[in-house]
């Protein structure tokens, strides 16, 4: 039947813009993000996400720029994997970790338009603008201020920024119309490797690429809707493995945290029932060493996804008596998330079942 | 950044039948497939459909042909949903429940070229392609037969029918290189609506687009991985919401029956630790109205997806009690499956404790 042919032509392009629009309409006025005090539903998020874009085009930001981020694990950082492209802007998410030189290097090779700083990071990037070239015109710089953490403005916002995070979101116009990517193929963002052969190499994923492995990280990984996810895992680290994304598709509480150890970990499980968390490897160490006061076990099971080298078996075990279920799998900045993962046997339950028994 | 631009010239085709492929890799030694006393791993289901598609191949059946299944919840039904594309033909699946004059149309409007036809529905066939004009040809005839309820086969096979389902498996080629769509917007299926408003309408729906509603719908009911499911919804019915596909995504067990009342459910419940079911809101009536005996609620929660008309809330409210867990959700044949769902919010949990609390 030569006739029956879907087309293209009329369809939406895959995007994960789309789980925004979605978690607001479905999920309003259910809670998408916490962070010490701060607290916001999807329905803010949404409205916050439009403003921080609308602002972004007034800037002068063009479909297709760059636009940088340097920061931590706080609700800037998530809604801005929603932002900078809902301007029809890449985004690229720097790792924190890194020096002045090689941040200095990425701004370059990226032609980033505008950064935004998170107050932390603010004498690293001035050190890294101090080392364009004169000819080079370096991004405009946005900081991100942080009450939470009580850090005064000082004058020199004035020289050096030419706005705050919180100054952009509150001038943007809510009723933007979100850019829309022309093609599923246009990019999302860029990001780059850690540069263990050589330089840093930059990798692009399109919409559609962040789309697919969004909702296949959920599958995989068994994500029920409304998961209260603890974010232990750096969101410039491969955009989180694609959890900023996820997190809106299934209506989650994304738990922001600006640094942790065990104690800041147990604490934030416990009060907000987190159910789901990544980490490295390192992570799970750090937990299996250490339990909240007074406990020896979680009171509600918490799924922990690790990836990379597997962890050794005495953490594995370690870890999963102190009440977590750990899942593992394997992916790179190139993949765009995880792409194999570990998939468990019903017969292992037998072995542990009779390992159990002694 | 001009250049920063993926492209689709390299990337494969989205298509639910990679899930068979993984499915047979990760899950290959878990069972598939449970029906009576006959039981497939993932391995057997993908050598299966290979076979199948081979012998499809080798009748004649060219890709963008039709190729008609009329039959249950069996085996064979689950596994036309792999073989019939991986021949590169598109699937048409037929209600049972139809009469010999509509079935004959749905065939001449499809073109079909070949039906597979459960024994049981033998001569609704056979009257349907008797009502065929003289100078049209009726599609080839190839009956299912179905050792568990010992039908044996009759002289008129050679007559009226080319093979048998299990003559065709047997003499495919396992080692087939199915034929994959050249584009994502290939049909994978041909679909009739019930023709409320006027005559059957025909439905296309592409690789691309069962892709996403599979996973789409895996991610909305919350489905984990390895879930053991029961098909209580026709299959025939919108390709059973796209979960032949998606119970290949999570390496799932299929649970088939031919014909079911309340206590065949029990039964199938219990004796297979069913995990999850769909169905009209006619099943769950039929659930609330009986348990199996000396029970008053299951063993375990079992995740029950209903869809239409929402059941009324006197049935909704017993089925919860005897231990179903009742998502709802609305869909067509025209969107491929589920497309609008009820989404639990959290603050009913309160409600609900309330309640209880009286």
């Amino acid at each position: 039947m030569e006739h029956l042919k879907p087309s293209p032509a009329n369809s939406s392009p895959l995007t994960p813009l789309g789980f925004l629009e979605r978690a607001a309409t479905v999920y309003g006025d259910c809670l998408s993000i916490i962070y010490n005090t701060t607290s916001y539903t999807w329905s803010h998020t949404h409205r916050r996400c439009l403003q921080l874009a609308s602002s972004l085009s007034s800037l002068g930001i063009k479909p297709g720029q760059v636009v940088s981020v340097l920061a931590p694990n706080i609700p800037a950082m998530y809604e801005l994997h929603f932002a900078v492209p809902m301007a029809g802007a890449i985004l690229n998410s720097i790792n924190t970790r890194l020096d002045a030189r090689t941040v200095s290097i990425l701004l370059r090779h990226s032609e980033s338009k505008l950064l935004f700083v998170d107050y932390f990071s603010k004498s690293l990037v001035l050190e890294a603008v101090s080392l364009f070239p004169g000819s080079l015109k370096p991004p405009v710089l946005v900081l991100i201020t942080d009450d939470e953490v009580s850090e005064p403005l000082n004058a020199s916002l004035a020289v050096d920024f030419i706005d705050t995070y919180e100054g952009l979101v509150g001038k943007g116009d809510p009723d933007f119309k979100w850019i829309r990517p022309k093609s599923e193929w246009d990019p999302i963002v860029l990001n780059y490797t850690s540069g263990t052969t050589s330089s840093p190499k930059g990798v692009v994923h399109c919409h559609r690429g962040c789309f697919v492995i969004a909702v296949d990280s959920l599958v995989d990984w068994s994500v029920p809707k409304q998961p209260v996810f603890l974010w232990t895992l750096p969101m410039f680290h491969a955009n989180g493995w694609s959890y900023p994304w996820g997190m809106a598709a299934v209506g989650g509480i994304n738990i922001c945290v600006r640094k942790f150890d065990a104690p800041t970990i147990y604490h934030l499980i416990r009060g907000h029932s987190v159910t789901h968390m990544c980490g490295a490897p390192v992570v799970l160490n750090m937990l299996s060493n250490s339990l909240a006061d007074n406990q020896t076990k979680l009171e509600n099971p918490v799924h922990i996804l690790t990836a990379g080298a597997p962890p050794p078996a005495s953490i594995l075990s370690r870890t999963e008596s102190l009440g977590f279920i750990v899942s593992h799998g394997y992916g790179l900045t190139e993949t765009g998330g995880i792409v194999v993962s570990c998939a468990w046997k019903p017969q292992w339950n037998l072995s542990l079942q009779q390992r159990e028994r002694g």
